[in-house]
């Protein structure tokens, strides 16, 4: 790839039916005339200053759409798939867990073009998936022979494949997020504002899974010239495992917001138990002091103090109170009962597992 | 048996009307070459040892489309069908309770293909329904008699039957859950975890029941040639079955997050009944202290103290104020009512059943 | 009707234009021949022990689908309609207040099958709609003359019909659940219980409305040759009778949760008034008593204590302390409110019926 | 109108083009059958005794179908339409404010028939609309000219013009209920009464409204023969403006919802605050009172009594560690904060409008 | 344009393919009667003086229906789309932040029509998407020269592009009211009604954006004879972007939302804080008060008194009693929990950002 830092170019000879890793930008057209040939160009637009000359490449090599290529060129777009007379144009995302944060991912984006004896894909970060289907091409033709719809399913199959990990990550870190929610040790807003950033992120995944989910299902259908009937079995392959993402993600945003409840009522229990000691505290203590704020009055005439056994007498009937009290409250279930809870707890979770 | 541990055969003769259960993997083509003949063959996956053999029973014996049969042998697919020119691929899932858990249950995954003159099923768990309707042809091949589809039938209409138990068993569980939030004994947070995991299967059970409906649904509106016009009442009568469990996990769901409504008011109510205990508490006793603080003061010139009944005279006091503050409070409604309320809802209870 | 117990028929005459009663089971066949006849029978399966002759009824004399039969026999089947050639079968379900509870309801199964000649109903309760129509024919053959659809129309409106009493009775229901909610008086719980019973009911009646009114919609838009075009209007208006209570139903299920949500604001504002009532008496006596303790040190240098007044001046500067704070919390809205809210609400009430 | 003091009818006679108001009953079949026409026949049903002639006027003069004239008698009918070979049946329903009561609305049926030269409309409350249209008509021909569909647009359109200003009233109603939320000066259940019962007349406008835009969606959309192609621009205006409506009312649905998640968050920061209130009381006050509780022992060996400035000190300690407490508190954000909220929150209020 | 202070008038003349700006009404018959010329005209409608002459241009020299010209002068309408025979009606909505607040944004309608040969945008408020327009057509005829449906999608694409901005500022006032939820240092009635308001703004967002969605949709499928296939992609362009934005705040919606839960969830924990705090100090300083109460009591026989140490004692005992309750009360997590967690927030926030 001499002349063409941004651009690998993989081309399938039908004729001697072996992968060609060389050619050069120049050759496409020539390449591109032979309808056997299936013809890949990944073009990655690491370096802004190869940008024109990718513009180029797309709209007067291939003669792409104007808009089209304008679309591709560009971020933030949404997954879509358009259809051009003599070729498709699509965006798909792939997905990369952040490596900073555990309830969160990272999207990038793929533009591609499907024709009927070519696909280029455009994207500008690195995708691994894109990394495996060329390692896969230099092993063996095998994904070239049946045609460029092929070749597009096993990218795209791939893509769809970095997503699974990342679905089974938000279902750990649900579990992780709820097992703190119970124990709540100590830094609760700071569980607060994990669940909030889950919940944002399982909504995109949401988001960006049904609307890829709509490219795929129109891909899966029948509906392009360019992906022959007997690919589309390949296609809703792909279309079932994003399904089933989609599904899972569906499912996550529920739970994401029940931890929420969950969070309330945790809290509510909580405050409910402090309650509780702050209630029992003062039923035994209060009158206990009122005892002996009436002991402690200055009357002249208090014959109980001049008992001789009067103090004594006096802190029995305190202590008798107190007991009284204490059983009373432990009966109503307002005490002693959280040692027993935790440990119920703990069976109960280990029974579990 | 005696070449094939992973896989039983039932032949349908449809000359001599018997069900014959001898045959080997070799004779199958001869036996599905005759489109009057029934053949059901049953493989359960338990040996992953078995799997190349078994991919080769699909692949080539049968023919079946490579995609198809590697969605076959991977787990954790939805259900779905799939129309194929000659056969059907259809998913179902299987339920069975869990007995580590009464608000858990298992999935179990059921693969299979439906031909003119075939049926086979693949599986890697037990299925009870299975094991019945095998027991059913070998007491009469009344099952075959009406060709695949309805054998068919059969099958998945036992399948179906399996899932009316656990829903039963969930409606128990939400009953008892919600007695349980209501008596709120102690626990709290194991109650929530009960909830929590309620609420997972419920989703569960709704997303796999929608899912296969729509399976069922097709396979029952005459849309696959596999299945005769006078089959599809059957396959509707279990579409209906289907339909009534989804339904009822859709009204369970409701159910469940209400329970957390439940919670939230049970747990509100407490905490107010135990600020009420605080606060009669505190206005019963604060003032009897302070009158004890008062006669408890050192000042030279206080009259009270030395008249003969001033202490007898200020006991009285309290015990007229304590009174009276009972009988406020009690006319506010804040005390003495919770007896009552346990009283009246074992009778309103005691009513109703 | 001699021989059959479980059945009552009613035939009526096209020639002599009038209904006869006297009919037996094995008349039947005759009867049916006639295109210009109209018959109804009307079958209760209330002893167990006439299933057998009712099944051989269906099966043989009416010679009905294998499966509709099966189906009408059992119980516990949603609202639906199939058609058959030459016969519809129907599920509809008739209500009935739940004399043991005012939140809770019954739900009748009736089936029937509808033929260009004749009626069929089946159900085991007793359903006062028969019974009303029954009279009506009794007294005149008018529901007759215009064929079978209109007799079964006819059925179908008295069944409908007894579900607006019902919903006029969630609606009472409702409103004097949300004054118990306000007034709280006492049991808070129980009226907890009772939501979530409504709640279910609502949730229930929509349920079973909604797929009743997927029949009748089919039933009066021509789909079926049984119902001619000149019935169709009247199949119509039953839909719209059953379209109101399905808006109702729906409506009444967002009144009941928002239940929870007044529940919550009224427990809410509960605590809040306990609370407020704990913090003014604290704030108040607090201070006396901590002022009382100072005069009660035992220090031997206390001015105060020999000044001839210094006990009176206390208790005066104790009197204007708590005078100032009862003004300053009266001020601020947290003592002295409740009684004026209570009249207001009275008024307010008042004024609005 | 000597004969008739139910009915009030116009005729445009097509051929001296103006508008005669004093037609009878029994001219009606005359002016109808010329079809140059245009003639509205405007019923009010005040008198329950007039309903025997209504009935002959609908079922005889105009021969429409029993049913559509029993709905047309009957009242609490949803607003629908139906069209029948030679004319169309409508309901639609007018609102007026409720005149008790802020929160609430009345809604008014009026039923209506539209053939080729004639619109019959038939209520029982004064509408008015309808007594606007007239005044038109007495000025002007005009609103017959176009014949008897521009006629009913005319009465629709003033219809639906009198939902606006209710709507309006909404939203006023929901911003001082807003206001009254984050006051909550007093009667805070009172308010939430006023919450529910806008949220019940909110929904209702919401049911009404969507009801009613499905009828002149299929008035608008040329469905009917009677509704001519030129007029369908006039109704599809109409069908616009209840857009408007019907989206604003489900918006109002979302800010009433809301209003209670303000009312918790509002009750919940009140109910902090007086927590803090009482935490910061008892924090200052209990320390001193346990200070003046040890210097009241009786101790004989107490040193500290006996020091000359023992009490000064003392009182002094006490100063220093409220003073110290308010500090430590006042810096957490605890007290002192109040004031400048409210000062905050009106001047931002201030700067808003 | 001297005749027309409301109108500025933009024609392309096919023939000498320039811009002409200095046409005036009295023009356009001519000007549009040629079928390649391209004409703009441009209405603001500031002086209401203006009016009549406006109605009269669209009226009689463009002749449209009398209903869209009422249309178009009135304000407060929906988004829509209407065909008229020889043109599209078409009312979009643009918006520009509000400068008073942060959390909210104006609307302003931009009305028009689409023919073959020209456009006529109506408006009150001054749009800089048009001024923009104006410039780049001054600068170059470009945006003629493909004809009137082009420079229609020039306007359309420019109001859009105004909407981004405004989404990006929602964005980041969700994330400043989310630290200040967290953070919650005074006024939190203040940042309710500023949850409230954003509330507000983005369910009309996501109205305006949906409806103005149905219009684009219309306009890039093909419907309309005016809008030539090979400008569809650029509509279809418009209508993408136009979909991100109503995704984005659909997606708020959600967020603002949990705002409330946040809300809710920081109330509680800094409310059962506040509960521990108070909670700690009845713990420890209640029994100290009693102790002390005990030995203030004037019994005559209590011999700790008289101990020679029977003070310090006392005093040791209760130190001991305070460090062993704070020991305790530290192990259980509720105090000296609060620095850490800041500190941990602190940090936390620190990575990520």
């Amino acid at each position: 790839m001499p002349n063409c830092g941004f651009a690998e170019i993989f081309v399938y000879h039908a004729g001697s039916m072996h992968i060609d890793e060389g050619a050069e930008i120049a050759d496409l057209p020539d390449l591109l005339s032979d309808p056997k040939n299936v013809v890949w160009v990944d073009i990655r637009a690491e370096n802004p200053d190869d940008v024109p000359a990718i513009k180029d490449l797309l709209l007067n090599t291939f003669q792409f759409h104007y808009l089209a290529v304008e679309d591709c060129l560009e971020t933030r777009n949404q997954p879509k798939i358009e259809a051009f007379p003599d070729y498709l144009y699509f965006i798909v995302h792939g997905v990369k867990p952040d490596e900073t944060s555990a309830t969160n991912f990272i999207t990038k984006e793929l533009d591609g073009f499907l024709g009927v004896n070519y696909v280029v894909t455009f994207h500008i970060e690195r995708f691994r998936s894109i990394k495996n289907v060329k390692q896969q091409l230099r092993t063996s033709p095998f994904a070239c022979q049946r045609g460029s719809a092929y070749l597009l399913h096993q990218i795209l199959d791939q893509v769809v494949d970095y997503y699974m990990p990342l679905v089974d990550d938000f279902d750990g870190e649900i579990n992780h997020l709820e097992e703190r929610v119970f124990a709540m040790k100590k830094g609760s807003n700071l569980i607060l504002e994990d669940i909030m950033d889950l919940r944002r992120s399982v909504a995109r995944l949401k988001r960006i899974s049904s609307r890829q989910l709509e490219v795929l299902y129109r891909m899966s259908h029948g509906e392009f010239p360019q992906i022959p009937a007997s690919i589309l079995p390949f296609f809703r392959d792909v279309h079932d495992h994003l399904l089933r993402i989609s599904d899972l993600s569906e499912n996550y945003r529920d739970l994401v917001s029940s931890l929420f409840d969950i969070h309330f009522a945790v809290v509510g229990n909580r405050t409910n138990d402090v309650m509780k000691t702050l209630a029992v505290l003062s039923a035994i203590l209060l009158p206990l002091t009122l005892i002996a704020g009436i002991y402690g009055m200055n009357f002249d005439n208090m014959p109980e103090l001049h008992s001789r056994n009067g103090y004594w007498v006096t802190l029995a009937a305190m202590a008798l109170l107190t007991i009284s009290l204490l059983f009373y409250f432990w009966r109503r279930g307002w005490i002693f009962q959280r040692a027993e809870i935790a440990v119920g707890t703990e069976t109960e979770k280990g029974e579990k597992e």
